[in-house]
């Protein structure tokens, strides 16, 4: 079956271009899907390392693009920016929209297997499957032997399970800003995956919890994160980066391969983000440039 | 009259602080208005200079600081950033918000003569003279003796005309990104002035037409102005940047004093104005900061 990518729009921006594409997606159950793709203007000379940005609860492909100040040093790195949504749209699932941390706009990266969701909210299999398969059909330059991986809040969560959990290693590298980074353990993750998934918590634990799956570890890692102590979901227990960080050090990862900085009253929001968002890029640059 | 400044949020950025302050203003006819105020960290130690960023149509306070990548280099440059509204709000005016291109989100940066909004939309005594002395008066750390004004689209008319018309010189420099260059000439421009002034276009020309002011202009000029070829608005003939440029070099202003650049296949987002918003704020740092 041939996909069609249509173009919705499309901004110059640092020399490259940023454009918004729309799909049929399968793993979606056939609902209309968008994502943004930077291309650094390299890649029209040859093919270039691809960096996944996941957005956090309440957002779409949109917010790292407009706000997360990744794309200029992503330009001079020479490394496209690929920005999914965050969940499918318009499923037209019963009790879908009626919360802003379940449900649209919350897909939690995770594949449903509660036959309530499991035709539409498969966000894991959406990122980390179709779209390279799409966006390689479609002739592309991306290099998907080269892909990092990165998100913040609910992305940071995804970003940092799909790069342990993959059987492939599809990734490189992951990073994190602000993670739900022990969701078995937090309200968030509780109704999440006490929604999405037929055996709630107790089936997460195994693919869908980042400081479950860096205590049985075995491969080096490569990961930055970073929160903010000014956060209030921090201080509110929905993140947890301090359980993800002992069970790293207990697994045995110091601090080259587990970075985990404390950055002192900053919060949640994308002026955070944005602060630390060329550390980042040139942290994947690393490993995606090697 | 003390003006009380009330804090609406507060964000670390850059290691420095984006508040949003609000307050009622006496110039919008006792309206409440809200801006946004970056202080670079260095501002703990010592008053810094500030650089004024007028927004465009339909846009808010916010527009600029969450998506103009402005904060980083400010910080780096220890330049204070200032984000105005772009109209008064909730002034209960017959028809004020019915258009995108007048009235709410549209105030022009002018003084409204026209009786029916003269009492609020009064947006050139807002920007130019009370957020100073209300910034001044609250004890923030502001140098007013050095600022500089850029703006986007409308924005851009706005930072051209407050600089190149005050009689004060209360600005060191101005630039602009695809700014409405010669806004009696052009749809939107005929549409402000013919609501906003009681004469019009031609009652514009004396102070509020970029390309007006630069023809009869005597002073030295420190002058920016980047606007993209793929721009919708400059292709309609919205912009007219050729015509501030044909004026300035009539007018015996050479490209160091008058630079306007042309920025190839860019359009008129926040995806081109982030591209060279590190080109602005250096340009204006040169006069802050000398």
């Amino acid at each position: 079956m041939t996909v069609q990518l249509e173009t919705v729009s499309s901004n110059k921006s640092f020399e490259g271009t940023l454009t918004k594409y729309k799909f049929k997606s399968a793993a979606l159950g056939g609902l209309h899907a968008q994502f943004n793709l930077f291309l650094p203007a390299i890649a029209s000379k040859h093919k270039v390392p691809v960096l996944f940005y996941l957005a956090g609860l309440t957002c779409t492909e949109d917010n790292g693009a407009q706000k997360g100040g990744f794309l200029g040093v992503a330009a001079t790195q020479g490394i496209a920016l690929l920005f999914p949504d965050t969940s499918p749209r318009g499923a037209g699932i019963a009790g879908e929209d009626d919360d802003w941390d379940f449900g649209t706009g919350a897909g939690f990266y995770v594949n449903a297997t509660h036959p309530k969701f499991s035709n539409n909210y498969n966000m894991l299999t959406h990122v980390t499957l179709e779209l390279p398969q799409v966006i390689e059909a479609a002739g592309l330059p991306i290099d998907f032997k080269r892909q990092s991986v990165m998100g913040h809040s609910m992305g940071g969560h995804g970003a940092l399970t799909m790069y342990l959990a993959s059987q492939t290693k599809q990734f490189r590298s992951a990073s994190a800003f602000a993670p739900i980074a022990n969701p078995t353990k937090c309200p968030w993750g509780e109704k999440a995956f006490g929604g999405y998934l037929q055996g709630g918590t107790e089936e997460a634990k195994a693919t869908y919890d980042a400081t479950e799956l860096i205590a049985k570890h075995k491969d080096p890692a490569h990961i930055l994160i970073d929160y903010g102590t000014g956060d209030n979901f921090y201080k509110q227990g929905q993140l947890l980066p301090e359980n993800f960080l002992k069970a790293a050090r207990d697994a045995g990862y110091d601090e080259v391969q587990v970075r985990v900085r404390s950055q002192e009253d900053y919060d949640h929001s994308y002026f955070f983000i944005s602060t630390f968002a060329s550390d980042h890029v040139h942290f994947h640059a690393n490993f995606l440039k090697a």
